[in-house]
């Protein structure tokens, strides 16, 4: 029998081939797409539809990608021809809750947003807050290791993650980490296994590290700048006084322009790059206050609200940013991440980069925690040769001032040919065994990060 | 050239073959000792020390064993006959303090309070704090995952670190992780590394993640309690409140009485037990005012002070623990967690072990993380069969409770024997199979954590 034939015969219903279903398994939001349709698209509904999928795809050889929601950005979730697909966005349900322990836990398919509107009845709430998190599940966000605009106060995935099931290549279940605060049992395979991509096994459960919800409301702050230099310099010296802001975003001139001009807004003067800031818990407001004077010290014209309502607004120009992107063509999100004194000199790079190539590349970042946005703007579906030696150039450039090529979307398809770059070989390679520890026959997402097969 | 001969002929001074360094490298604190002298002790000057030794003892096949400060608990550090120690302990400068970026290069030899000293000029600190802290080296804190007191408000070290140089056992330098909060390219082998206990490389270097210096003086609460279970029921209900103290330490009668006696006090009534609690930061007042109505609601006469010499006094009676079960005879220090609502439970199964066992097994426990440590007290350098089995009950019933075995000591060639029954087979064996794609011939560290050779 085919492997399609062995799906069927065991998995029954949850064997899905329309036409449409295939369609879609081919791409994520990355603006990649796979070379054509996959075999199958299994719908798991429990653990043992995992164990059973992946069974079948070893005996056959058969390699699997698992897919979430869908919403990478990197190209990882992406399936082509000869691959099953392995989904687990019906694998939705909140299995516990434990406030007093501060835990959950959760099946992948939950989606991020869904699971903290249920936490927020027990008074917690799970920390990784990527843009996309209304429509992504808690399991993408943890094979990616997503990020999000908290992150310098409130912590990365990894943080946030006490425990993993993971089932293997071979169908095998293993129980990752723990339920408990420490624990240092062995290798730490829960963290190994946080942004590894698909690429180690597939995640049917995770423990989370839970949050008491913040009391108290916040402030918003929006201040304006001359430069992105200004921004991005006032930026590392709110971080400098020693103020944690909740959030912490700016946009360059190219970015605030684009959203003024989708929302209708009277057009900023030209050059002006943005700030946006919000504060929260007890001490909200004096470190609105300390903000504000570190801003209006580095130049900037601040405007402050403790209106809840109004800080939403201030914030809704930033969340505009994707769809205003979207109305100037084709765009090509980057991800780079510096160390937060570096932001200038990014910045200072950015525009070298757009002189060198005569392109405009609109950034935002997380200045809270020194990751930039850049977005490449073309026309039509592939990105441009030109527009990917751009985006070359920007990744050498990050990893020189110390940064990174991905603080949170991952590597996926779409950066894969640079890894080594940043790695080193020696530990591209490493890296490789151990996937290869894992996954021997090296079906599980093959070609995905490592760009080998 | 024999592996000693060779050693001398490339690194000269820095080989030392004295009794007294051998025979100190048989034994951290532990309790445990090797069987025999290692062969040199190399006390490495920098990162091309590591790098030689271990190509001559790669090419030799002969087996290293890393060692910081030797404050380990868990005999991870300790070398036997025909092995060459390679000590980090010289590496102990401070390389570079970004208060702005909130983060530290290290040498791995720094002790832990030494770096702090050092950071808190700048403002800033590195939150890992085992009770070692003065004696203990941030390398050895690192290769352990070294708890301590602070973890349930500050983290543990795992959330402490954002890059490492490891050398890997054939000489070769890796550089894992990043200099910025967020980054996701490939595996994350800087958790990987974390907890290895000197099975995956040698630590050359290390890049911190800081904190600001938290403002304002703290609170200081101690709280009596007619039993341990009310204390630990206690100490639950002010997680459940939803306030995080920094520090929340709670002693058993048995560890009480013994340290009253150590420092002639008055001895307290029969059964009593303790709980500390420190809080922090702008809030602490109200916070410690808030847990003062919870443990008197749960029970307890509760003394509180703000005056930090006071509060110093009252965590005194904490941190003589060791010296005085050290008192009582021989103690093997046990290092279990559980889920904090499970403490109660916990404190259970250590009264029954202690009756179906027949010994007195004082506790005390970092009560805000759910981590406890039992002394099994005993005459004699051995650990008596018996104190095993009792032991080997612990460690079952913690991980029955949704524990796990070692909280922050960990396995070292102390717990190696119940490490599967906690991990499961199959992950056990997948965690060697990865040391192997680190360190295919077995050199470092050889039946350390896998009981394997």
């Amino acid at each position: 029998m085919s492997a399609l034939e062995r799906l069927r015969d065991e998995l029954g219903d949850i064997v899905d081939t329309t036409a449409a279903t295939l369609e879609a398994a081919r791409a994520d939001r990355s603006g990649q797409r796979s070379a054509g349709r996959p075999l199958a698209v299994v719908h798991a509904r429990t653990a043992d539809d995992v164990q059973r999928t992946l069974r079948i795809a070893s005996a056959t050889g058969t390699s699997v990608v698992v897919r979430g929601a869908g919403t990478g950005l990197a190209g990882a979730a992406n399936a082509g021809p000869g691959q099953i697909v392995l989904s687990t966005a019906h694998m939705d349900r909140l299995l516990e809750v434990r406030a007093d322990d501060l835990l959950a836990v959760v099946e992948p398919g939950i989606l991020n947003a869904r699971l903290n509107t249920l936490l927020a009845e027990h008074g917690v709430w799970w920390a990784p807050d990527p843009a996309s998190r209304d429509i992504s599940t808690v399991g993408g966000n943890i094979a990616t290791g997503a990020g999000g605009l908290l992150c310098a106060k409130y912590g990365v995935v990894r943080d946030a993650v006490l425990g993993l099931d993971l089932v293997l290549a071979d169908g095998r279940m293993l129980h990752l980490g723990h339920r408990t605060v420490k624990g240092v049992t062995g290798l730490d395979l829960t963290s190994l296994a946080i942004g590894s991509e698909g690429r180690l096994g597939v995640i049917v459960g995770a423990t989370l590290k839970l949050r008491r919800l913040v009391e108290g409301a916040g402030c918003t702050i929006a201040a304006s700048f001359a430069s992105v230099r200004e921004a991005a310099v006032a930026s590392a010296a709110v971080t400098a006084a020693g103020v944690q802001p909740a959030i912490m975003e700016l946009m360059d001139a190219g970015s605030l322009a684009a959203v003024h001009d989708l929302l209708d807004l009277p057009a900023p003067a030209a050059g002006t790059a943005q700030l946006t800031i919000q504060t929260d818990g007890p001490a909200a407001r004096d470190e609105a206050e300390r903000i504000a004077t570190v801003l209006t010290a580095s130049g900037g014209t601040v405007r402050m609200t403790q209106d809840p309502a109004e800080g939403e607004r201030l914030l809704a120009i930033r969340r505009s940013m994707h769809p205003a992107m979207a109305a100037l063509g084709t765009t090509l999100i980057e991800d780079v991440a510096v160390p937060r004194s570096a932001m200038p000199a990014m910045f200072d790079e950015i525009a070298r980069i757009e002189r060198e190539y005569g392109i405009r590349i609109p950034t935002v970042a997380h200045a809270g925690d020194g990751n930039l946005h850049p977005n490449f703007i073309f026309d039509g579906e592939q990105v441009p040769d030109a527009i990917w030696d751009a985006a070359g150039a920007l990744f050498r450039a990050a990893i020189r001032l110390g940064g990174t090529l991905t603080g949170e979307h991952g590597i996926g398809t779409l950066k894969s040919r640079w890894l080594a770059e940043e790695l080193g070989d020696d530990q591209w390679q490493l890296q490789r065994d151990i996937v290869r520890v894992f996954d021997p026959q090296g079906i599980l997402n093959p070609g995905k990060v490592f760009a080998d097969a």
